[in-house]
């Protein structure tokens, strides 16, 4: 692990039994409260692509805004936010997803990505990589070219990175928790 | 009108009776989408701090969380969610705050500001200015000194900065929509 990883492993809360019994819920508003651990976080997830042409960050709502906006912004890149259903106001193209029970939808405006405009995906964290999966399948379905995906946090034993390695998607990471 | 202005306000996209008769709804999504007006906005919310020590950034859900994110990383400050109740999975401190129909809540962790420390409110947009007041008085509840809240767009006849002011909270913003 390098000390990177290590600083921003500590950084970030933990809480058991969070949503429910069993979880370890990996609370990363520690890590964004501390100026230095948040300013390395995003200059790490920037680092790849210092210097080539993106064409926008796609945030997923909510914790992915966060951290989407500030790469976008260091990046010279737009933001695009790919939000819960019901709360982008103009026309929007949605997809589905599996929750561990039941179904969702997430939606993008459906002008807001360009035919082959290059894109990378930010999140705060990969676990099974659900979310994760249909917000690639949404930018493509709309011309998007998908550079990479990148999270802060990977959950390694659900499957998340490998999912979306499945799709040919390259996924980085900044750190892991194994055994979740 | 500063050129800035002008250019700003051309990227943001009006939704005529949005969300309901009567309301132009002002879509930032477009201006965060061109990478020349996104960067120019984050640069210019942070300019009036350039060289100053801010503890955080507070950034209220959802769309402040994308420019926040941004300002704080540019700021070299830490970052703070202010979030809808429920949201954050660790101690909160919680304040109810009217809508035009009925209240609504918004929470901030316990943990999350120390006292004294010096905080910029950010949000895309203010109107009446009730979403604000009631995120400045959670965070001065907490103790913290806030030193100005910031938004993109002012919606001047709907009294928001004069309110914020009333709260010795200085407010700067980017542009304004008259008659809304």
């Amino acid at each position: 692990m390098s000390d990177l990883s290590d600083e921003l492993t500590k950084a970030i809360r933990t809480i058991p039994d969070y949503p429910k019994a069993g979880v370890q819920f990996r609370d990363i508003t520690t890590l964004l409260g501390d100026a230095g651990a948040f300013r390395r976080t995003v200059d790490a997830l920037v680092q790849p692509y210092a210097g080539r042409s993106i064409g926008k960050i796609a945030g997923i709502e909510a914790r992915g805004f966060i951290l989407g906006g500030a790469v976008a912004h260091q990046l010279s890149a737009g933001f695009v936010p790919i939000r819960k259903k019901g709360k982008l106001p103009h026309e929007t193209v949605r997809v589905a997803y599996s929750l561990e029970y039941g179904i969702d939808e997430m939606e993008i405006h459906r002008d807001a990505v360009a035919e082959g405009e290059e894109i990378i995906l930010v999140d705060d964290l990969i676990a099974t990589g659900g979310t994760a999966e249909a917000a690639v399948k949404l930018l493509r379905q709309m011309g998007a070219k998908i550079v990479s995906a990148c999270f802060v946090i990977d959950l390694p034993d659900l499957g998340g990175r490998a999912r979306l390695e499945a799709l040919n998607v390259p996924v980085n990471t900044l750190l892991a928790f194994e055994g979740d």
